[in-house]
């Protein structure tokens, strides 16, 4: 195992009615002015928005909108954020959304307070050393950011969609999480929301870091659970129960008690930012068709965590090679990602030609070479897991 | 599910040598004035204790000490540590070593700021609103009071042994755990530090709340982690790995990750609680008697998730029957304890003849009737389980 730090701060106020708390919980963590950051459909049409607004009004917060945000959400929202906060004097940033609004709101928070260009921290130029504090109300489980200190924004000039992880500064003081509000959203998203949570805690689950069998449990454990509760949320998507497993596994999938003490992947989500940026698909959905492909490549490569994978999540039992159980284990993983209509291949996700020397000359850019830890990923080898995501 | 709020805030710095930052997180988490807490033993010997004094003196951190903090650490040495930090103005407590003396210094902590008895607190009178910052660096990996909100303290007056759980006033500001500082650990020690969490876990686990499949399983996984390391390290008391596992699942066990969203029961910690009051013995080996007994009287009485444990945590196949099945988990779990080196019986714990009478008398003194949310335990049932400890 190795040496690590883990500090996950946030409040977390979870169940029925739990957005009833927006003004008190804005007013513990120190919200004098609030610009509440969202993204219109269903916040909006739901009335979840006037009744946080309301709870701000009884809690005599003043606050601000800035609406409108949208999937793998961009820098010219983050900079017209920006402005709002220093033209209003903002002190505090109330995310009502999903994982774009929540990622959006950080980079705002970071930017608010910061006298350079806020793309600095995504570029790798400088690191947040402070922010805004931001609470949340979440809507959509999936991204995990409402417990993590991370946040992707795509930069429009060059499609670049960048992550960036902080240990404590990005983390939200408290997050709202209400199974409930989750119930009207439609099975695509719920099925995303899902493969993306997956692939959180797969990240951190291919490692070769010896001695961290607590992690691998923990890892294992939440797997599992997704995969039991995902076919109850598609066939029923107002039982209050499975909703609210999905929503709690999203939180811990990113949180970090997942990865502790060893090293972690993320190729795949970086190999997946690159479709996303350029084709405007759904994250989990690409996630979907390149983890397998990804999870391919590894069993032929370094089979040993993909075959413990195959038996402890899958039940598949030891078949004669390693790689033979870990290829039977990404059969099951796509067999579920298709169960729960997720496309497992480019032309499934609606990409038929996919531009693959485009992905991959980007990949380079973004990330530098080799990317990933698992297996150390040259652009050739990129190239392998992009064409693989093109067969069946 | 439940509703729930979860918050665990400590700062974790994890791995070799991470002793060494005692002083630096002592100053970034508000601390002029030092009150350092420890038993007196190992700390001392191994020369810890002057290692952790040498960073404070660099990081110009003026301390005192209380020293020679038992296990079932009583109110007395509480009282003497608020009398020196009033005396002191002291501002931050450490705590060096187990959960005795964590406990002692968070009571400490909240007495300190309070003007009446600090045992109001204990005795239900009161609730600690605020308290002095208390910082960790942990030498017994098993109470899990590094991560928690929670504290145990024995009134000598009575022999009172009472447990309190704060959401976040009583959680250490940051706790150290280098898994190297266990190594020396003598085996017994290590053995009830592993019933100890374990029992932490099982006391959440054992749960009637329906739709908790995430926190059963997260339950499941540190279970099954603990089980399968606990040979190693008992076999190989300096293997790094095992004992790192080992240290981290104490501190999951009770931080609060396992049991979000049910009701959980502590019957069986209440049921040993008495026993380690009155008859001094340690408390992880109390709860290896304790614990069985209760688990096979719930057989009879609600089987249903002890079946599922017995399943998924030892393996057993479902029998002819829900009890059939929880009966032979039981009994696995007694093997395991019992190749720890660990009593399963009063007499093996060395009370060969347990004044029944007078351990369900105290207990409903200082917990009233009935306990435990499980099944709900008449004084009668109480005496039924303690008998159960007797056989074999």
């Amino acid at each position: 195992m190795n040496n690590f730090n883990f500090c996950s701060p946030t409040y977390f106020a979870f169940g029925r009615g739990t957005e009833s708390r927006a003004g008190e919980l804005c007013v513990k963590y120190g919200a004098g002015r609030v610009l509440i950051v969202y993204g219109g459909g269903s916040a909006v049409r739901s009335g979840l928005l006037a009744r946080v607004k309301e709870r701000l009004d009884e809690a005599r917060l003043w606050h601000t909108d800035l609406a409108g945000i949208k999937p793998n959400p961009t820098d010219d929202r983050v900079y017209e954020g920006i402005d709002v906060c220093r033209r209003e004097r903002i002190d505090f940033i109330l995310a009502v959304g999903g994982g774009s609004v929540i990622d959006t709101a950080k980079g705002i928070a970071a930017g608010a307070v910061y006298d350079g260009d806020f793309w600095d921290f995504y570029s790798g130029k400088a690191v947040p050393r402070s922010a805004l504090p931001v609470g949340v109300v979440l809507t959509i489980p999936a991204a995990g950011s409402e417990g993590s200190g991370n946040t992707v924004i795509t930069k429009v000039d060059g499609l670049h969609k960048i992550s960036i992880r902080t240990e404590e500064v990005l983390r939200p003081r408290f997050a709202i999480m209400d199974p409930e509000l989750t119930f009207t959203l439609p099975p695509f998203q719920t099925a995303c929301g899902i493969a993306d949570m997956m692939a959180h805690i797969m990240e951190r689950y291919f490692s070769n870091t010896p001695g961290v069998e607590v992690s691998d449990r923990l890892c294992e454990s939440v797997l599992t659970t997704i995969i039991g509760q995902a076919p109850i949320v598609m066939r029923s998507p107002d039982d209050y129960d499975a909703r609210a497993n999905i929503m709690w596994c999203g939180m811990i999938a990113h949180n970090g008690t997942c990865g502790v003490g060893r090293e972690e992947d993320w190729s795949s989500h970086a190999l997946e930012h690159e479709v996303s940026a350029v084709y405007d698909v759904a994250h989990g959905a690409g996630l979907a068709v390149i983890f397998p492909a990804w999870l391919t490549w590894m069993a032929s490569h370094n089979p040993h965590k993909v075959a413990q994978f195959a038996g402890r999540v899958f039940g598949v039992e030891q078949l004669a090679s390693p790689e033979a159980t870990a290829l039977e284990g990404v059969a099951r993983l796509k067999a579920f990602f298709r169960s729960i209509g997720l496309p497992v291949t480019f032309a499934a996700l609606g990409v038929a030609n996919p531009d693959i020397d485009l992905l991959v000359r980007k990949l380079v850019e973004d990330k530098g070479q080799p990317i990933g830890n698992y297996v150390r990923l040259t652009p050739q080898d990129c190239r392998e897991i992009y064409l693989l995501g093109c067969g069946d």
